[in-house]
């Protein structure tokens, strides 16, 4: 077995404020409890909501990590008691519940996957919280069926990336939203078969003439704001709007008459604070259904960037800047 | 076969207006077309969609008729060609369209059903638009399981007696509101486990309490505008809201981060417009889930008026005062 110090690297939010908050300090190495695997990270996607706990508008949820980050790809350095799926040295992708951004980071092995073959460690770093999210919001959430239309805001999104070849990897129309025509050729390139730049044109009207007049049958939003009642008005009949966050707000104005003539469904999610159990069969779901596809090179995580492990403020920055696809902190050396 | 005049008298909107504007008027019997039988209506139910209709304020669907009135019981008269179900003289009732508050309407014979033995032809008039909607939204749409609570606003109207009796039947736990002691008494006798005076008791608190902090599971919603926030506080994890009009207003705000955290569904449907064929799939579902407990004697409409054929305006002003379940227009004599 290999050593594993008893403290290790981590970049840490020393006070809520910008990207230069984030500083590298020592913290002990833990310990894998009941079930738990401890993984030896090699990288660590950047997330919006570690943007947002940065600043101090989103409270870490009770019993994680203070240590942000919420997905990771390493190797096994350690199992707890009762922990037998994977064995010391096995590569793997987790998603977790924070403390990504540090040399070690326990997790229930039911929610660690294997790293699939095809996949750099940083390109799986880059694959929990986008495969997770799609799958559970748009396959699950909102059932989208093969044939179907779905309409993905943030196109160029690590999210919006990952749900333009999983959406085409399940046989849907995919049309995707994003605010420059650089963004829609690489929205495109990766799939997409109708790209809407929003700074220049109206995507309800794209979307009712993309479908014949018929709306998207799925959407997945994470904007809010105006984009609901829009959302509304693009959907199809029995179309599915699914939240997973709300950039241009969180308190918007909706239509009922549409919602009940259209037998529209409006819902949504969050990750983060599912129970373990819940996240478990989210990844059981996922190695079944995504995992191969993953494994015949169908479906690759795009990497905008890969920002070396001391410089955590440089990713923070990239992530708020002009980005297609993930950013990921290259915080160990795979062994 | 009985003789069929030509001729019909049927109780029309002369012009939109208040309830006097209804005047019966000489009008041609509709012939049953292919698959359709003729129904010489016994009694007619009368429903907040024709008061809206009177009003101006609810325009006919292509195709309906411009004779008021969405459900009716009464004897097959005649049927059209293929429509082999129902012989001349069977007793049924039906969801249709429009052409109610006339003594004969086509219908499919897919979309009647056959009276139930325990019910007059006055229950039975006030049984399809109330059971249609609540099958179809509180447990199709709402997937309203045993155990789980049912929250009902206005649950002394048409469809809230009837969603009291169908929950309790289904083993849910049934929250109603209501707008006085008197109709929060009387839900209660229907079979309510708990009913909350909107005037005086704040609903969400009132479910809560109910629920030991859970919250509803399914929430069935006529209110909209400021209801429509407090029935996401009112809702438990993975609650379904199901939407079926918006008495006080259709364009409500709502918060997203509510939907998200709890995974809410927000959705709801209109009955009016969905195809014949859907209409179909219901009645069949309807009947093999629905007709047996109302044979059994558990579930009964609640009849609040029965209102003669020669004062229409009478039964639009009842719907729209004071009363428990429903109220109906006494069209013609039994055979």
């Amino acid at each position: 077995m290999a050593q594993i110090p008893a403290t290790m690297r981590a970049a840490i939010i020393t006070e809520h404020g910008g990207p230069e908050v984030l500083q590298i300090a020592e913290r002990p190495v833990p310990e894998p409890g009941e079930g738990e695997i401890l993984i030896k990270v090699v990288a660590a996607g950047i997330n919006r909501a570690d943007v947002l706990q940065r600043m101090g508008k989103y409270p870490v949820p009770k019993g994680a990590p203070d240590i942000p980050g919420l997905e990771v790809s390493g190797t096994v350095a350690a199992t707890g008691s009762g922990a037998t799926r994977y064995r010391e040295g096995d590569k793997v992708v987790a998603l977790i519940s924070g403390g990504g951004y540090g040399e070690y980071v326990a997790v229930a092995e039911t929610i660690a996957l294997p790293l699939p073959s095809p996949l750099s460690f940083a390109q799986g770093a880059g694959l929990p919280e986008a495969a997770f999210t799609v799958w559970h919001n748009v396959f699950e959430c909102g059932s989208l069926r093969p044939g179907e239309t779905l309409l993905v805001h943030g196109g160029t999104s690590g999210i919006g990336t990952m749900a333009i070849q999983l959406g085409k990897a399940f046989k849907a129309q995919v049309i995707v939203t994003a605010g420059s025509d650089a963004r829609c050729e690489a929205a495109r390139q990766i799939g997409a078969d109708r790209a809407v730049n929003y700074s220049s044109e109206d995507f309800v009207a794209a979307v009712s003439d993309f479908t014949g007049g018929r709306g998207a049958d799925v959407i997945l939003d994470m904007v809010g704001g105006d984009y609901t009642k829009r959302n509304y008005e693009a959907a199809a009949p029995e179309g599915r709007i699914v939240q997973i966050a709300f950039l241009k707000g969180a308190r918007p104005e909706i239509d009922l008459a549409t919602m009940m003539r259209k037998s529209l469904i409006h819902t949504g999610s969050l990750l983060r604070p599912m129970p373990t159990e819940a996240k478990a069969e989210l990844a059981r779901n996922l190695e079944e259904t995504v995992w191969p596809l993953i494994a015949a090179g169908w479906v690759t995580p795009v990497i905008h960037a890969i920002v070396p492990f001391d410089e955590p403020a440089k990713a923070h920055a990239a992530i708020e800047g002009e980005h297609i696809g993930k950013i990921v902190l290259n915080i160990g050396e795979e062994d």
